[in-house]
């Protein structure tokens, strides 16, 4: 009945419902100047770049869509990775092939224009991102449709560009791995039962635990990223609470956003393998 | 940069989120087969219908069209009522007209198809409703599609069969009254401040204590809607505590829906005139 523009739209907004998610903002939980209400009127934003993504435009362009509408709210960067991971899923899902075979032979399709329009997209908002590779300042995100000459110039495509960075940038990775962290976590999320908030909640700390985010690593620093690692390992095995934990993560803000994107995929894949809501 | 159907799915957004608004789903609760991520899909689906209404199409259609949306979720009836005021609202938006003259020429230009079509979206999620006022059996909403004739052979327009249960069905009323209590609070949420979620459990509050809410009238009697409605004034006085009371409402089955169609309205119209989020 929906079709993967409007699942996409869908599983932002239960994403961000999940709760608890430690460190990120929840249905229960907002940080002083990221709150719900941005992620809602992101994921409203959003809906005309799923749509585009749905109806056969190019990746590039419909993620670059997908982030000016976004950035329609005063919050700030609100879901620019879990569209990345998203907007690849949903082309891959309208064109029947949601495997990941499907979704590697969608993304390795992609053009050098698609990767001149995802360094548009950090024009529409601030996104915290690490440094280029050594040698390739040239391509870094930051410069925006300035970057785009050097991108020309290399030949480079958007899946080149994931390439480049698919070492330490978790959404990154996904493009370079058929999807294979979404995918799995999909599978936990279709054999979860009880409602989806929770599930969410689940599926988040499941990956959390079996890999240190690399947001925290980029904005926190690989100790934490560790530490946040472990701790929601502690939570599923029984020995730590998981709203104490999201109370302590967002006090110190320390936000695993990239586990929070790669579950948007989840629940994306999951809606359309079944996930009754 | 929203455009009136995305700030019409907004609106539906943010008046789920607004906490507390007691006896309603809100962020922090849900009634236990009626959740808040059911009115997450019903948004979802509802955009369908509102972009119809922002696009033109006839007001009965663009109803019918959000409602087939929105019912797309195992909850049951999570926005009939906002959307019924949310619709023309949006129509009148995106015809440059949002003003309580502006949305009564809109709704009263409804025709005896826009009646039909509105009778056909009771074919889609069950609704509690009243039995029709004496004499006017054939004209029961429940009936569906099967009143289709007999609104033909009365030449009842859609704003007719709104006039006809205006007294005692608090949208109707809207409808017939240039949707005065929604512009209203609209101007509550806009002279507010602090975040959004607040702001709308306050503008629910205040819209609670003015009037008895005509769902819970139907549902749960005079008696009840009367105290809902004391109650109201009382969180409002500083005499009672809003947690509590949605706790408790939720406990008890209270559910002053329709105040929170009238909030989603309001949002819509705050939206549209800046309201920042």
């Amino acid at each position: 009945m929906r079709d993967p523009a409007e699942n996409g739209q869908l599983a932002l907004l239960l994403e961000v419902a999940g709760t608890p998610k430690p460190g990120n903002v929840d249905r229960e939980r907002d940080y002083g100047d990221l709150r719900f209400e941005h992620f809602l009127a992101g994921a409203v934003g959003a809906r005309t770049g799923l749509r585009a993504a749905a109806d056969g435009a190019s990746i590039g362009t419909a993620f670059e869509s997908s982030i000016e509408g976004m950035s329609g709210q005063s919050g700030g960067n609100t879901q620019f990775g879990a569209l990345l991971v998203t907007v690849p899923l949903v082309r891959a899902a309208a064109d029947g092939r949601l495997t990941p075979d499907g979704v590697t032979e969608t993304v390795e399709a992609t053009t050098v224009e698609d990767a001149c329009a995802f360094y548009e997209a950090f024009e529409h908002v601030g996104v915290a991102v690490d440094d280029p590779p050594e040698g390739l300042d040239s391509l870094d995100v930051r410069r925006g449709a300035a970057a785009t000459d050097a991108l020309r110039e290399r030949g480079a495509t958007l899946y080149d560009v994931m390439a480049l960075s698919a070492d330490r940038d978790g959404v990154a990775a996904e493009w370079c791995s058929g999807f294979e962290r979404s995918f799995e976590a999909a599978g936990w999320l279709l054999d979860d039962e009880g409602p989806i908030h929770r599930r969410a909640s689940r599926a988040f700390l499941r990956l959390l635990a079996a890999e240190p985010d690399t947001f925290v690593i980029t904005r926190n620093g690989e100790t934490a990223a560790e530490e946040a690692t472990r701790r929601a390992r502690a939570v599923l095995d029984g020995e730590a609470d998981a709203d104490a934990l999201a109370e302590e993560f967002v006090a110190r803000d320390i936000n695993p956003g990239t586990t929070a994107d790669i579950t948007a995929g989840a629940l994306f894949v999951a809606l359309e393998r079944g996930l009754e809501v």
